[in-house]
């Protein structure tokens, strides 16, 4: 087979590829009622672990998709060193999940939207990724299918709204 | 039995006692050769969830005292929410677990001795369990019984540099 100019070349390795696998993972967490938030956990070029949010499903405040995806990378390694990892998340990580990624010294952070209000990787009130105080810093990227991962999020927000004032959320197209 | 004054009253509803029972939870964490942090989440004046640090146990960096407590608590509420629990642990909490206490809305945090440098309770470079960017604030109480649980602590690492240059630990009074 030929490829042609019509065809794109899915470049396996790309963060766009992998930010995309996180994606399937915010739309698992959506289509399971939760906040749609995904991410997945790439070693070698491989995945080697996934996650999404499932607060309410494990009623955990702490489940969100990097910590379970960080718990199941070590799990993956046999180690709680992650150092040649990369971690693609659809949003912004909060507090508690940067404090984690540090712990896991995690290589590099891969981000979709940013979160201004809560979150600590840079474009919120605290970037805990690169902090001299921490013993470890992350290499971060971000804007990586942002606007995918924003409108994601804003969907399930409106439709949290809509639900809540009475109106049919099938109705609306994010 | 007549209390007499050689005879101490115990308040089994004091901070001092609720931290005697982390102090009983870094105990355990010293004795399987982890770093020595324990905690526990008291409710109506009763312990419902303990936990202590289980990083190397468990090959799990996320694996602190209070993520472990954290989780026990949620699953004995049956409820993320932490509303009316109260979590005291032996060392100031790090970003992660602080991050982490808010999410829960713990009510209120108390914790033993310091950790200046990462500390994430207000002795350290950010203040995340009163927080106005973050959706929930905690009243924060330290400094009981902050001898003994930084004795623990200072015991374990003196332990492990001992160890690492060859020396015998067993003789080393903390």
């Amino acid at each position: 087979m030929t490829i042609t100019d019509d065809e794109p070349v899915i470049d396996l390795h790309s963060d766009d590829y992998f930010m995309r696998r996180a994606l399937d993972e915010a739309l698992r967490a959506y289509q399971q009622g939760e906040v749609p938030v995904g991410a997945v956990i790439v070693s070698d070029g491989q995945v080697i672990a996934r996650g999404y949010n499932q607060v309410e499903m494990l009623k955990d405040a702490t489940a969100h998709a990097e910590m379970l995806s960080l718990t199941a990378a070590q799990e993956a390694a046999g180690d709680w060193r992650l150092t040649d990892c990369d971690l693609y998340v659809t949003k912004e990580p909060c507090p508690m999940c940067a404090g984690a990624i540090v712990h896991c010294r995690v290589r590099r952070v891969i981000f979709g939207c940013p979160s201004p209000k809560d979150g600590a990787a840079g474009s919120g009130f605290v970037n805990l990724l690169q902090n001299p105080s921490l013993n470890h810093s992350c290499d971060v990227s971000h804007g990586i299918l942002a606007e995918d991962c924003a409108a994601l999020l804003r969907r399930f927000f409106q439709e949290a709204r809509d639900k809540h004032r009475g109106g049919d959320p099938s109705q609306i197209d994010g």
